[in-house]
């Protein structure tokens, strides 16, 4: 039984009870909603098996999660750099990883990342149906659907926790974009290379066609569904167009489909949108989809950020997060220019769990605010020890503090004029807080 | 005449001529806004006649505005590097600086400061009265308004463009602060150091009382007086109580008082603010002080962000401006935790001008669109050295995208599967597509 096959059932899985557990809800309010799909829980049996040590719970009424994407390009095939990304992300808080290799030996990398990683891991079996059928035809357009089975199995046979699926973009959805034309048509790197299997045969989407033989496998080993969306918005000019939203539809409907087969599935959303409809998408996968977690990438709320699209990638998060998306795929400084580096991945990952966090606050998740007061009252009581150690990134708040260190009981910035401490001395005893006051300011005047 | 008596005048002075132009507006619209005081034209009459080269408008239907802080602290006094600061600053495209020193010769460093500033450069005058009262009286507390008018007066002379004055700061409001109660009670230094003074003597805010004395200096030279907001709040738990808003109502009173006399005017806001209490804060100050421009510290929708404040602040300042606020303080990586060095100071700029131009989309501001349109082009297309041109900022774009170099007309994350490069390809040219399609997909699998 999947997760969700369990919780329909009125059963309490392991699963559910640590992930309740680590959100601090009551696991019969996570079992409902786990088992309406409001709530996954992605766990291969086999992964859940061997090393899967972080159980993770997305959706509704959950904390915000982070994913952070590694894996090799044509490029760069470094599968030791791979492995410190890997690393990198679990260090600094990753919720989850996915493997989006597309150079070197797919799998051989794939079996190291997941024999490694103690969250869970996803990927895209797209990139590997289509080197296969290279490799084994001749040609990645003697593809066919068998390949697009054969790769998913593999996967789920590895141990991946979730897949992203790109069957949601069909020939109705390629009309609606070639009528209507697009600033960058298609920026899905799985979606670009299933469009053009499909422009080049004049084809149906196999993965769309075939989407209950997808879900029996992804049942077999409780592997969540990701329903990639090939025609996102790769620019803030075709946000909320008709094909990203035609394609959106067909998710809806296959959300029905993954549930009724008893398959835990979530949606994938865009992309590059501008800040003020950040919102109206949330709302409209939320009721499309009939409240499907929703995982996004970003979103970008301008196209200029190169070298700096992690915040960028933050701004659109945090204001996506509080307005009601479940999971934020971050986006590196590399992001539009090269593959990232482990450093890229480390601030990738530290700007979106801020962006969470903020959405978190939002969406009034226990302990969010209450992490804020608690570094407040921290600050107040110019407790640094305290302070460090409740920064959202403690390697880092230690690192400037001491760079910048100061003489006095403040930080370097105010020093002897720290409000906060200046007024809570006048709030205990006026007269002792002038009179150090006067010391300061003369020791001042002296050293001039 | 200041640049609101000549507007009210009818008169389109040459600043208002080159507002205009930068702006891609008509010269008279802009007129008709400086005359209601929605737009600000920061341009003290002595610095005007001598390095300010960079005349800058900051209101309503205006691209939205960065301000880098500078200065040194009590720890920290080494002028070179505050010269570097503010050459950092304008070299990666602040729009105006302040300088907030508050350790050395303070005279002797702002007027180091102000010969290098080409653009606006604003200050805190109520720190050099109390460095000045406390040097000739022996203590702070012997300050009388006669000290503040002084220190306003130099700072006049010296060319000063705006200053914060701490004048909304009230009894009435700290007696709300402390029937209410507060997490961090007062986080502003100047207006920390003013709260002290009042509370120990138990006597009015002098600026307050003495509001139309500041204004008869600040008409005199043009200086567009900011509005202090020495109550903001400075940990989310304490964003729109009692204090907070009763300085507000306070500050819009002043408002209208500024104008009465054709003195230029801007109201500073907060500060930490939830993410969904963003919109509310603008609204309040566009609502209670009449339009005036909005001038925000961030606003940071977290307090765990220390080390990587200047993302907290960039999601809060993007949704900021979307929502109408006009001019945005950065906060920099050393905030909460020390001095800023010039490499924080330069990711804090970057950081805020991304969100300026994120709130600038949302806006509709003239360009704002139409320069993510031309990346997204250049994207598009793979024309390189376009993209890095028309990145934010092309010295980190160039820097990563060689770091990360691809052997391939792609960036090195997707290389021959860069999707966007695929589709254009194929709906040029499919059979062409096709072969180059089979050769790469050919030539990785021989790698392996």
């Amino acid at each position: 039984m999947t997760q969700l096959e369990a919780a329909r059932k009125g059963k309490i899985t392991p699963e559910i009870e640590k992930v309740a557990k680590e959100e601090g809800l009551h696991p019969e309010i996570l079992r409902q909603k786990v088992a309406e799909g409001t709530v996954v829980i992605p766990a291969n049996r086999v992964h859940l098996s061997k090393n899967l040590k972080r159980i993770v719970g997305i959706g509704e009424g959950l904390r915000t999660k982070v994913n952070a994407n590694l894996g090799t390009s044509y490029d760069y095939v470094n599968v030791a750099e791979e492995v410190q990304k890997l690393k990198v992300a679990m260090e600094v808080g990753a919720d989850t990883v996915m493997d989006l290799s597309t150079g070197g030996n797919l799998r051989a990398i794939r079996q190291t990342l997941m024999a490694l990683a103690e969250v869970p891991l996803g990927s895209v079996p797209v990139y590997e149906a289509e080197f296969e059928a290279a490799r084994k035809k001749g040609s990645v357009f003697h593809l066919d659907v068998d390949d697009f089975l054969q790769a998913i199995e593999t996967h789920a046979k590895d141990g991946v926790d979730f897949m992203t699926i790109h069957a949601g973009i069909t020939l109705e959805g390629l009309r609606f974009m070639k009528e209507q034309g697009r600033t960058t048509w298609i920026v899905s790197r799985g979606g670009g290379l299933l469009a053009a299997w499909m422009m080049y045969h004049n084809r149906e989407n196999p993965l769309y066609e075939h989407f209950d033989d997808v879900l029996d496998i992804m049942k077999t080993y409780d592997v969540t569904v990701s329903l990639g969306d090939s025609l996102r918005p790769g620019s803030i000019a075709d946000s909320f167009d008709r094909p990203q939203i035609h394609e959106l539809l067909v998710l809806g409907e296959l959300v029905d489909r993954a549930r009724k087969a008893g398959v835990q599935v979530m949606v994938e959303g865009p992309g590059h949108v501008p800040l003020d409809e950040i919102e109206a998408q949330v709302l409209a996968e939320k009721k499309i989809c009939k409240g499907a977690p929703f995982y996004v990438l970003g979103p970008l709320p301008t196209d200029v950020g190169a070298g700096w699209d992690h915040i960028t990638g933050a701004i659109g998060g945090a204001l996506a997060a509080a307005s009601g998306v479940d999971f934020l795929c971050y986006v590196t400084p590399a992001e539009h220019l090269g593959l990232p580096t482990p450093e890229h991945v480390r601030t990738g990952v530290i700007a979106f769990r801020i962006a969470a966090h903020i959405g978190d606050i939002v969406k009034g998740v226990k302990g969010a605010k209450e992490w804020d007061l608690a570094m407040s009252r921290a600050r107040y009581a110019l407790d640094w020890e305290a302070q460090l150690r409740l920064a959202l990134d403690p390697v880092r708040a230690r690192e400037i503090f001491e760079q910048r260190s100061s003489k006095t009981e403040a930080c370097s910035m105010c020093g002897p004029f720290c409000p906060m401490n200046l007024i809570e001395k006048f709030l205990k005893d006026a007269q002792k807080a002038r009179e150090e006051v006067r010391q300061v300011l003369q020791e001042m005047a002296l050293r001039e």
